[in-house]
Formats: structure tokens, sequence, C-alpha cells
């Protein structure tokens, strides 16, 4: 493994048929692939337009796009400060064991960090072990007490 | 029950002081009253400042403040679309079983309609079995192969 091949990088608009590519592997690695339904202008509007409140970082390893992280600001009313959530964390299979998934996260952590926020959170799979453990590694410990409840748009 | 008495109105600066108090109640209530650090200009950072990015509403029954719901935009990468984050949602406990609770829910859920935003969605503690039910009721599911990650900002 060669850090120096790793490069980090904000999305652009150009990125945007890529991010929506990985978006798809990663769904379809949670065997979530029929539940995606994001469109290119949806990318556009959230990360690129003058609304934008979602970030994407790309990695590039050897000059080639290889994983992404997307995220946005979250708030706790415990902390009183900000803070991010990951919805995505992405490594393409070709790439993985190579720090990239690290280095991504690292990068989130950081920007958290010089902005004094006082939390990242994400959500995971609890079959997805491997990545439990890798957070694990990084310090994150899981609310286990915790469930997500959802609404969806039908029942609006 | 008379659902006239009940009143939804947007959270304001003077507003600071009950806000936090309700935070702490809640917190309690979760048996987490150790884990809040929130001040008041906390909440005006993030709530009333330049960058604002949290939304408060406060409910009032018969002129008196009586709970709030703490919300801010979120992203799904699958629906494509922002929704809403309910990090708070509390009724003091006199005043439970007016239907204040589910009125500020639905006020959160009529604004992500308006906005057509894909999603609404929080979390509660595994054991709170009420909110559960209330939840459900509404037509909400649980995630419950999804655990939330944490990382807290002295492993940045």
């Amino acid at each position: 493994m060669n850090k120096e091949n790793i490069f980090i990088r904000e999305a652009e608009e150009k990125d945007i048929p890529e991010i929506i590519s990985m978006i798809k592997e990663l769904a379809k690695y949670e065997k979530l692939l029929h539940k995606v339904k994001i469109s290119e202008e949806n990318v556009k509007n959230v990360a690129f337009g003058n609304n934008k409140f979602v970030e994407i970082l790309i990695a590039e390893f050897q000059q080639k796009v290889c994983g992404q992280v997307i995220f946005f600001k979250n708030f706790s009313t415990f902390v009183g400060k900000p803070g991010y959530y990951i919805e995505d964390l992405y490594v393409k299979p070709d790439y993985r064991g190579k720090g990239i998934g690290k280095t991504l996260l690292n990068e989130v952590i950081k920007r958290a960090k010089e902005k004094n926020f006082g939390r990242v959170e994400w959500a995971v799979l609890d079959w997805n072990v491997s990545a439990i453990e890798f957070y694990k590694n990084r310090g994150a410990f899981p609310l286990n007490e915790w469930i997500i409840f959802r609404l969806e748009e039908d029942k609006f």
C-alpha cells in the first residue's frame, strides 16, 4: 500500500454520473438497489446548486475515481454543536484494502475537527461485520439502544 | 381534548431559555441528562444566526409553552431528495395525552410534504414503548437492521 497514490478532492459536476454509479453500487452491496431513485438532477440540486447542503468528496487512486463519501451537517441538542452525518462511504471493490475508506473517513473527521463540530455519525447494516469492525477501530461506537424510525412520503 | 387550544408557532430568540429547559427535560426522561452541554449561544447560532440550519417549532396550549420539535434537513442517496431529521420531539408531562406531540409531528410532516421532501426520520430509544407505538400509528417504521455509529470529538 502506498498512501501517496490516494488523492481526495471535492466532487465536481462532471463527477455526477460516477457519483450515481457509486451510490448504486453501494445500494447493491446493501441489497437495497431496488430502493434507489436518485437522478443526476437530484445530485446537482443538493450538492452543486444555490441551495447545496450536501458535501461529496471523491477518492482517486492512481488518477482513477475509486470511492466517495457523501455527508451533510446535523445537530445534537445534547452537545449543542453541529456535526457531520455520513450518508454514504464507498470504495469500489477492486480498490479495497488500500486504506482508501479510512482516508475518506479521516478527511470528514478532519473537517469536523476544523469546524469545531461535536460529532460525526453514520448508520451501518447490522450484518456488515467488516464495516462495524473498521468503525470501531477508528474510535466510533454503536448506539445499540437507539432505533431509527422512517416515515416515507406516501405517508405524509 | 380541544385541538383549538393547541397552537404551533416558529420559535423566537426569546424562547431560548425555555428551549434549553425542554431539551434538558427530554434528556432527563431519556436518562441522558449528564450528556447535555448545550448553551443559549449554541441555540442562537444554529437556529437564529446567519448560518442557521436548525428549525424549532414551539407548541402552546392555552397560551402556555408546552412542547417543541427541533429538526433539520437531511439527504437520502436512495430517494435523491432532502428530508427532515427530527432531533427532539418533546411535550411537557402535564400536557401529555392532548394530541400535542402528534400536532408537532404532523406540522413537520406537512412542511416536508410542501417542500416535496422524500422522508422524515428520527431515532427513538428501544425501551420507549409508548413513543414507538405512537410513531408506528402515524405510519412510520423502524429500521431494525441499521445501527447508528457515533464518533465523538475526543476521537477526532
